[in-house]
């Protein structure tokens, strides 16, 4: 089918993107489609790669190209992982990563899905999709897992902004607000700012101004300050931090699961009767290490954009690519841009008043 | 005895702070002086809460006046875990933790250990023994585990300094040079700074400038940029970053440990076969999680001040506090400030030529 003729749920995919591109994320793709019958996926990438690699998931050449559901979008250019991404915006206009988010702009299709370089991604979304109104800086946003096993914590901003003012952080709050609002169905999301203390006079000025606005707007249900420790204690439904905090945070969970895995492999591998009794909690600990790995399992969104990026990890599998994708899905049918931009009006107005 | 004849190794302990006081100091202090015989240790508290407690682990009031390794310093006030530092130093003079730092700011005690306030000891410190000669600003400095079990990383600073600016990176990295040269024995000791990717393009000015800065002291191993997926990696032996970072790295990784000791709990008390395998394990993953939390069962160092003060958590078991008071030991048997003031001191030499 043509690109005009898509309809419904379409999603443009850089396939391209990540460490692994087409090797994971085709197989993700044929299987996000296979489970919704409505979903389109628009797969911006190399034919020549994507064709053969289609071809051993059950998708030969030539059903690709009459697949209802599928749209190959040719592109010539590869964002690499270690493109810096000033280079990659002004030199890799016709690559997969661009493509896919010139499909969004241009409204052929929601939402875009990539596991590229991150920091491409960034400037690229940013400079071809633009803020919502209002919205100083976008951020990175991901759930987390919590003590509570049906809950989890978004937290933002996970890289995207080094730096944050009181006011940026303040309308990180209530972009979380929304998220935590419409894609997870939380009423009042609990809002927290991360902070060295719980204690009012802890942290830096900008820290504590955004504390003020956040407490000043009557639409957030702001909590106070939460300390590392309670990042997981389900204290609060969504976390707000500077980009440069937010990753060092979410890559020590990363850090510190790759060496509770390492550890506790030694310790069920110590002899052979530990060997032979680990076997039984082996599947187990597999999913609660995934678990502890929310960036590289359930990817991370940008948001305060006029439209929906979804960032799967350079490193995702299938299954974490299609987590992505799905994560996608669930922001175009909960239409998460224009709750944010309705609820950051709010704000204003509450804050006018 | 009396305070004057106290010779050799002697630290002042602040009996009191902590959340549990004297009920795990007393007890500390006892095994510390059997399996040290010639430590010295002055406990600086209320004598009317330390004999009772004193007396049940062996040591009445009788032998306690007389014992060789142990003095009594009667001190009126205790500074509250939740006390507000400038509160604190301004109106708790004669609290047990001043007057354990003025000890070692009258050269009576060679270190001082306690459990109690952080914020109220970071500025009492301060206060009382004064930066080194060039030091811009203390650190709290600890050891976390690495993948290697014999291996630690020394990571600073951990929440004294909400923001730091180039240079004082800079002696951060100098300060934790010369913290794991001498009390680990490392030769040449490879110094990170912790950032949001390896790229020399990533993370804020100050974190560049302050790479600049390591780089140009050819007595500094300076490796680079590491990320948090890395802290416990071995690629560092110091780490370094601001205290708002450090502190919410450190806490993460104490909430991590948390989540996955409940989790693994709820693991191998799934059923009754889990639980009566899950037993085996039961010491090997209470040890893991033990180093999981390293601030709670190492405690940490306060670093570029004219005196050694060891802060053990707040927290802190018996065993704790003396592994604090151990540290202690330690850090007065390789003369640490002393070290430090030179090797800052050969650093400007080197900047000047």
């Amino acid at each position: 089918m043509s690109l005009n003729d898509v309809k419904n749920l379409t999603l443009s995919l850089d396939v391209m993107g990540g460490d692994k591109g087409p090797l994971i994320t085709i197989p993700a793709a044929i299987m996000a489609i296979k489970s919704h019958p409505h979903l389109h996926l628009i797969l911006c990438g190399d034919p020549q790669i994507i064709i053969p690699i289609a071809a051993r998931y059950g998708m030969p050449a030539e059903k690709l190209e009459q697949h209802p559901q599928l749209t190959l979008y040719p592109t010539t250019q590869v964002v690499e992982m270690d493109d810096k991404p000033a280079l990659a915006m002004r030199t890799k206009k016709d690559s997969s990563m661009r493509k896919s988010l010139d499909l969004v702009h241009q409204g052929k299709a929601q939402a875009c899905v990539s596991a590229g370089n991150t920091g491409a991604l960034l400037s690229m979304a940013h400079f071809v999709l633009k803020n919502l109104p209002g919205v100083e800086r976008p951020a990175l946003i991901s759930a987390l897992p919590t003590h509570d096993k049906n809950k989890h914590v978004f937290m933002l901003d996970l890289g995207a902004n080094v730096f944050c003012d009181s006011h940026v952080l303040y309308q990180f709050g209530v972009m979380g607000s929304v998220m935590a609002a419409q894609v997870d169905g939380i009423e009042n999301p609990r809002i927290a700012l991360l902070n060295m203390g719980e204690e009012s006079m802890k942290g830096s000025d900008h820290i504590k101004l955004a504390a003020v606005e956040l407490t000043e707007n009557s639409a957030i249900n702001y909590v106070g300050f939460i300390e590392g420790c309670d990042i997981f204690a389900n204290k609060a439904d969504v976390i707000v931090c500077d980009g440069f905090v937010g990753n060092v945070a979410l890559k020590t969970c990363e850090g510190v699961a790759r060496l509770v895995h390492k550890r506790s492999k030694s310790i069920f591998t110590a002899n052979v009767l530990t060997s032979l009794v680990g076997f039984f909690f082996k599947s187990s600990f597999k999913k609660l290490f995934k678990s502890m790995n929310p960036d590289q399992y359930n990817g991370a969104s940008l948001i305060g954009l006029r439209g929906i990026v979804v960032k799967s990890h350079g490193n995702a599998n299938s299954a974490a690519f299609l987590a992505a994708i799905r994560e996608a899905m669930k922001e175009v049918e909960r239409q998460v841009p224009d709750k944010i931009k309705a609820t950051l009006e709010q704000g204003l107005s509450v804050n006018e008043q």
